[in-house]
């Protein structure tokens, strides 16, 4: 099936696929505030009336929490899974928007065209760029590309608290041969990038205790253990003086870079030093001899999230307190195992510890990194499909934060994942006055239908 | 003139004694809190009078927050001031005490009897055992042993801001040859103790600025600076493995204790397990091969008093903050110099900052250690005077922490002072419940009569 008046569809649709948009983004499906239930349901509803124009058997699932849309689509060739998520972030401060972010409409900027409202971005416009590429297949050929499972989210703003029991009890129906994710953005704004490495995450709080009660330091200084020194002195020792975590056992699993995804990064020519300076910083603090694209993408951490022990309002109180406690999170990398980084950084900060000072530990999350499957063949057909429409070579990029549904899709279904998206640095997600550039949506249809297309 | 007289007369006068004490604690004189300011004044009225009842010439001094009382009366011998303050603290939590704590009563207990009441240790009660001593030697001799000056100060537990500017501009009326202070306690709630050294107290709270924002660590974590990360490191080193501070210069004016004093404090057979105990602590904490008297009376410390930075509330946000700050403080011992110490600190902290890492320092109070001059002939008066009427030596005793008006007497006043007192460690001074034992009042009053007759 040829793919050139499917494109020339595409322009041609525009305007439509527009007004579709902008009646999505109309209703206000922010999943984290119990208010809006029923308009995340509403939401969940217009889709599966939208997937079903397209001749998509689709249906709304429910959960504890926010609805599934689930569509499938027979065909020949590859089965692909494309996933989104329809719920939005709340729109806090309201005051700070130049609009009513649910009565979305095209403005002209500097930069060109953009769809400015809740969701036209994140995840909603990105979303729409699936359909519409699926729609203008049907309309000119009468039929998709190839057999398409469609999996919409409504609580990826939440949590996502349904989704792995989801998964689980559905695993057989969901599974298809790799999932296309659109929820991610181009590198640097203009090149169109996969994202073949993301980082996992895992969470502990740790909690110290001196004295059963707050001391006053004139009567107890220097003779009681201070839980806020000994947590300074334990977390202080985090990394050395290369900045390499010294937790016993971190780096085992952590790959080094292949020679073919340094080269790619390489020739992004990333701007390092715009990247820190944005923030007021000159030099990067990771390890030693590595770039901050490196340390970002590829490189494991350890930080410090919160920590909080003492008197901490104005003025001074000479307090030695009976507990302090600290946030602490490890990005990982390549093959780190969570759990056995879990149970080492457990018993390292207990090797520290002096006597009468106990440590309570509270787990927040645990997820591997997901590294893709680059051998599948969609991801250098997605490669060629993404360069004919930008203009620019696509390159294989890594992502310093989670997205934790392609591990899940990884871990639970067996199914590798595809993360392509169009959003730019500058859409404002999770902020006020986001948007979405016309051209990311325009030129996002378009690079799906190509994508298809080569698949296929 | 005779002393026996004095202390039978005492005896006999407890009633009418209490009966006075009673009056003086009705008066809800808490100086924090401006809703009783009108009650601070009331009390230093009744103080007034009550000195004018002694043939004492006394008034009322105004300052910028609560009046100063301050009377004289002419003697021969040694000229002596004598110190204590009128106001008390907050009652909060109200629901915890078993009584109204502005109406005090005396009531019969395990270990005696007690008033009970606030202020009743702290510091009214302690006040008027000098104040009913000279009543009382008034009364059986017609005049007072020596010549006194009393000074009752308003703000003492509200931070004392008018303390300083009153000394300066009345040094001359006030200065005398020695400061009589009683608003200590007995050591171990037996044994009469004169404190001849009280540690000072030097405050710094320290900010660090990294980026300029909170950052998501899935973005740059392991490239920017974590402020966090380097408070730990730099705060982490503030000790070294024998409890030393690390802040170059820090041990300079720390004097070893001399032998005698040394012998003093061993004798004392102080429960050194015991008082760990009592907080859930079974070992010191501080420098290697020092007892815990030896630490806290007598040593110098750094403790973190509160630290703060990034998400502390419940869950978890993994945020890269722009900002984390602490609280240090210094106790100081000797002839350590408070601002020679905030110079070093500050330089030793910007030392081991990193690239892009700010820092602010805020002050909080430079006082130096107090060490009275135990040579002047009143101590060893007093000491004699104290064995004889508890039956036990009494003891030259250290101080963890800082009675501030000592050591403004010392270098505003060029004046000595002379700390004793009658409280005991189950005072619950400052706490609901307050009480101070009949005994503590009833010898305290003799204690002063004796002193007074050994100075005089």
């Amino acid at each position: 099936m040829p793919l050139d008046p499917v494109l020339s569809r595409i322009d041609d649709d525009l305007p439509a696929a527009l007004d579709r948009l902008m009646a999505l983004l109309r209703i206000p499906s922010i999943s984290t505030d119990p208010a809006f239930k029923s308009e995340c349901d509403k939401a969940a509803d217009w889709l599966v009336e939208d997937l079903a124009s397209l001749g998509v058997n689709a249906e709304k699932r429910p959960t504890p929490g926010h609805p599934m849309v689930v569509g499938h689509v027979d065909g020949d060739g590859p089965h692909v899974l494309f996933y989104g998520h329809y719920d939005v972030q709340p729109v806090d401060p309201l005051e700070l928007w130049d609009r009513d972010p649910f009565d979305p409409a095209i403005e002209e900027t500097a930069k060109g065209k953009v769809i400015r409202g809740r969701g036209s971005s994140d995840d909603k416009g990105q979303l729409m760029t699936f359909v519409e590429a699926c729609r203008t297949w049907k309309a000119e050929h009468g039929t998709l590309p190839c057999r398409i499972t469609f999996f919409f989210e409504g609580e990826e703003e939440s949590g996502s608290p349904s989704l792995i029991p989801f998964l689980k009890e559905n695993a057989d129906e969901l599974k298809a041969d790799i999932a296309l994710i659109c929820d991610t953005g181009l590198f640097e704004s203009r090149v169109p990038s996969i994202m073949t490495q993301l980082r996992g995450l895992l969470g502990e709080e740790i909690t110290l205790t001196g004295p059963d009660k707050d001391l006053h330091s004139g009567m107890f200084g220097g003779a009681a253990q201070n839980p806020i020194r000994v947590l300074t002195r334990v977390l202080g020792n985090l990394h050395d003086d290369d900045g390499r975590v010294q937790v016993p056992g971190f780096y085992d699993g952590v790959p080094e870079l292949p020679a073919a995804i340094k080269e790619q990064w390489d020739a992004l020519n990333f701007d390092h030093s715009g990247f820190l300076g944005d923030v007021s910083l000159s030099e990067p603090a990771g390890e030693t001899g590595r770039t901050p694209l490196e340390m970002i993408w590829s490189r494991p951490t350890a930080e410090i999230n919160g920590i909080i022990g003492g008197y901490t309002g104005d003025g001074f109180k000479t307090v030695l307190p009976s507990k302090a406690s600290a946030k602490v999170s490890f990005r990982l990398v390549g093959q780190q195992d969570p759990h056995a980084i879990r149970d080492s950084f457990r018993a390292w900060v207990k090797g520290q510890l002096p006597p009468d000072v106990e440590v309570d530990f509270a787990p927040h999350g645990a997820s591997p990194a997901s590294q893709m499957e680059t051998t599948h063949p969609a991801f250098e057909q997605a490669r060629g499909a993404l360069g004919a429409e930008w203009g620019h070579e696509a390159a294989f990029t890594g992502c310093g934060g989670s997205i934790p549904v392609a591990g899940y899709f990884k871990s639970i279904l067996g199914m590798d994942s595809m993360l392509v998206g169009w959003g730019k640095d500058d859409d404002q997600i999770h902020s006020p006055n986001e948007k979405y550039d016309l051209e990311s949506f325009h030129k996002g249809i378009r690079s799906w239908a190509r994508i298809l297309d080569a698949i296929a």
